[in-house]
């Protein structure tokens, strides 16, 4: 047993799962990077074989990524783990990650497999990937739900066919801290060979405790490594949020005496790339990095006397990443200022071409806005536009206007496949209208499920992100886009969903 | 010691502190007729002395509300009690819940008082309480980093003085489970008479673990009433969830083993109320009440192979009030079915006239959209100017227009003390452009300090439903508005915003 805790982030993964927050290659990639920054142990980038799409993510970033460990997901099957292992070929340290349920609802209902088949392949598939990688996970699906003669049987012949780290997840997040702990405790007392693995914890949200299941895994339990993702992002309630577990622990040294190797000085970049990545929003009231976390950070001033700080303050909002300072440049800062603040920000364009055309962007924004902010620029690079030219629909320019009494109206022009298309509609509001003329034209028939904008940087003077959250055919996707104009934000957004409805295949999904 | 675990919400006392969740009386009215109808036990609706406000809203509510207790914090003086033993007189049962900080930080920095003293004005505010009401509850600020002897000796003091509740706030959000719950059990084993109360929790959610900390404090602790918020409203990180320590309780039934008298089909509505009349969002990957907690429930179809529901279910989403056909009313409903819908949604218009005047933005709105949702009709009713004829600022109509190339421009028509006023601006956005139009007559100086829209039932189709949160002198408020009109909704949310910037006194700040 060691004294370093494992931090194995799983937001390109299971956090990338929940219905709505598929990512692109690059966007993953832009992620791994500021995971890399944020020195996490392990990074689980996708499920090799569940897609085309989810193989070259997992690919780019094991041949991108350099300090941290490369994982990916596998069904226990021959086919599941070789395609995982083709992934990770280039990485400095690849890790595969294989799975199966071993629950009795999960086994009956979901594989229609007895106990014995279900321990003969999780045997077979670990002894088929340790021939091909020297870095083995196992994960028993549904674990915590699992009957415990059987869960002792299963995890010693794993560990036996060489599995490195045994994860125990509570895939429906209905654990109690005090239960799990005693449980990852119970199978490391009655696992013979339970030291010849490091134990790790996978806990979901459904009934808050998430945070707290993990970490009683860890100081009960002895488990060594935390599965997590950045703002908790995950199906459902969400996964265990890596910022709260790391913050917590070293917090909290005094009780888990545990060291972690997480840069937290990134944790709010992190935090805020995923959320306009995927456009889940973070609420204001959440841990660690919701806007009202550190009240002062973000601006809002306490009512009544200022207390003495370490009265209410038991972590400080510069060691997460909250700045106090946040103008960073204006309409006379250079390429290389612009350049270097992307660097800092933990954004690397991949081409001298993406970079330029992300400055000429700057240049246009900075025109219309005196003040530019962290948030305008990371929003600037996560609009689509500028890391993807050969995207079937692109924004060219658009008019609108309302007026109390009269039926909103919008002109949009847009390309499509790189020819100008010219629509026009009214709706409901000028946002309703644009993107109804969008879509007299594009007829994609999807369904939107989520609209919502944040002003990127506090007022409306700043750029509006937008997101948008279609349904089609049992795909969802978010779009998002920013801009001063609102409108032509909600515009933006739309086509970039309609890009992503076209360009995400199926895949196959999997939940630890 | 009964099994029963005491709901103490205090949404609208603790909650409310949160920078920028201010609301008024009538706001509070319509929550605290909201918690009655979800049966929670003791309702804290604010802290009488702090502002003449204040106490109206307390007073209102106590006189308002029959099937629960009642409850207003007060400091540990006579005068604070006395206020609120006033604002109370009307409930059908009442309870004082007085506080003193006792840990040393506290004690020296905040109040500048020795352990006796703080010992002695305690005591004397006990004893001085339960002369006027017979439910006494007692809370030692920031008590979990207290000093055990010290903390001993005031709690037996207290009880003894007749604190029917001993509540143990952890102000911090310090706490991990373990530690927190062997801290009551300590406490309860130590202290002579402590049989003689009931033990209570109060944690707050900075590293993530509120519910957990909570929960331990009742198993290991053996304490019988929670406090906690709807959607973990709160300062900072916010406090314990409301919604997710109740689910805990019911779903985990077989560890805990304790009955909650919650009636959770109203708790999706609680939460939808208190995110619009606070403007404070809801992240969709939260616990029981986010979009994606049941992902089936909010219209998104998982990807690939539909399993059986309990696979991946340990709640039911129709047990706490997710609803799959949302679509309740149309152009054709009559004032009856708009009146039993809003009793069904627990809205409790005042008058004849406030129904009358939602009655009628209902068909307005009805004619401009074909379904109303019941997000549609808590937006309607949640909108300021139903309930407020006497507000200082009034919308009344605009008009706008924007186009790639020129610069936005907004001309808004609104009434100040009843007079109309038009003014007119440019600005980076259509939304920026009738804010600044707005502000060029009002001349508020306010610092915008968050812009945030949802689109009430997902497509922009629907009504947007905007915050507009402003600072002033050290105070935050929130505006909210909605429109089919992003642009209209928002310039609702900022005269909203500065109505209440007017009407909002000074008040004493108290944190637990």
């Amino acid at each position: 047993m060691t004294d370093k805790l494992i931090i194995f982030d799983t937001t390109l993964r299971d956090g990338e799962q929940s219905p709505g927050a598929s990512m692109t290659r690059d966007e993953k990639l832009r992620i791994a990077r500021q995971l890399e920054r944020l020195r996490v142990d392990v990074i689980e980038a996708g499920f090799a074989a569940s897609s085309n799409g989810d193989f070259e993510a997992v690919k780019t970033i094991a041949d991108a990524i350099k300090d941290s460990t490369i994982c990916s997901l596998s069904r226990a099957n021959d086919r599941d783990i070789s395609r995982a292992a083709e992934a990770l070929k280039g990485a400095n340290s690849g890790r595969i990650h294989t799975f199966i349920a071993t629950s009795p609802l999960h086994m009956e209902k979901k594989l229609r497999m007895t106990p014995d088949q279900v321990f003969e392949q999780a045997k077979q598939s670990v002894r088929f990937a340790r021939n091909l990688v020297g870095d083995v996970e196992f994960s028993p699906e549904d674990g915590y739900r699992s009957d415990m003669d059987f869960l002792c049987r299963i995890l010693e012949a794993v560990i036996a066919e060489g599995a490195g780290t045994i994860n125990v997840p509570d895939t429906v997040g209905y654990a109690v801290p005090e239960l799990y702990g005693e449980f990852i405790r119970t199978l490391r007392e009655r696992i013979p060979n339970s030291d010849k693995a490091i134990w790790s914890v996978h806990c979901h949200n459904d009934l808050g405790m998430a945070v707290a299941n993990s970490l009683a895994g860890v100081k009960i339990g002895g488990a060594r490594q935390v599965e997590c993702t950045i703002n908790g992002l995950g199906e459902r309630a969400g996964n265990c949020s890596l910022e709260e577990v790391v913050m917590a622990v070293k917090t909290r040294r005094d009780y888990f005496g545990l060291d972690v190797g997480i840069d937290t000085s990134h944790i709010v970049a992190a935090s805020r790339m995923v959320s306009q990545t995927t456009g889940f929003v973070v609420q204001p009231n959440k841990a660690v990095v919701g806007a009202n976390a550190f009240a002062h950070a973000s601006g809002i001033h306490q009512d009544g006397v200022l207390k003495a700080r370490d009265t209410y303050e038991i972590m400080r909002a510069e060691d997460v990443g909250w700045t106090t300072n946040k103008i960073v440049l204006g309409k006379l800062s250079g390429r290389n200022a612009f350049k270097q603040r992307l660097q800092d920000l933990g954004v690397s364009l991949e081409s001298e071409t993406e970079i330029n055309s992300a400055f000429a962007k700057f240049k246009e924004l900075a025109d219309r806005k005196s003040e530019i902010f962290d948030e305008d620029i990371l929003a600037l690079v996560s609009d689509e536009s500028v890391t993807s030219e050969k995207e079937q629909y692109g924004f060219v320019s658009m008019s609108q206007h309302s007026e109390t009494g009269e039926r909103p109206h919008a002109a949009v022009v847009f390309t499509v496949e790189g020819k100008e298309v010219s629509t026009q509609s009214d709706g409901n509001g000028p946002v309703d209208a644009s993107l109804k003329a969008i879509e007299s034209y594009v007829k994609s028939g999807a369904e939107m499920v989520l609209y919502s904008v944040n002003a990127i940087s506090g007022s409306t003077e700043s750029q509006g992100e937008v997101t948008v959250r279609l349904q089609n055919s049992g795909r969802v996707v978010n779009g998002v886009g920013s801009d001063p104009d609102i409108v032509v934000a909600s515009a933006k957004a739309y086509l970039s969903a309609l890009n992503k409805l076209q360009s995400k295949s199926d895949r196959v999904a999997a939940q630890g």
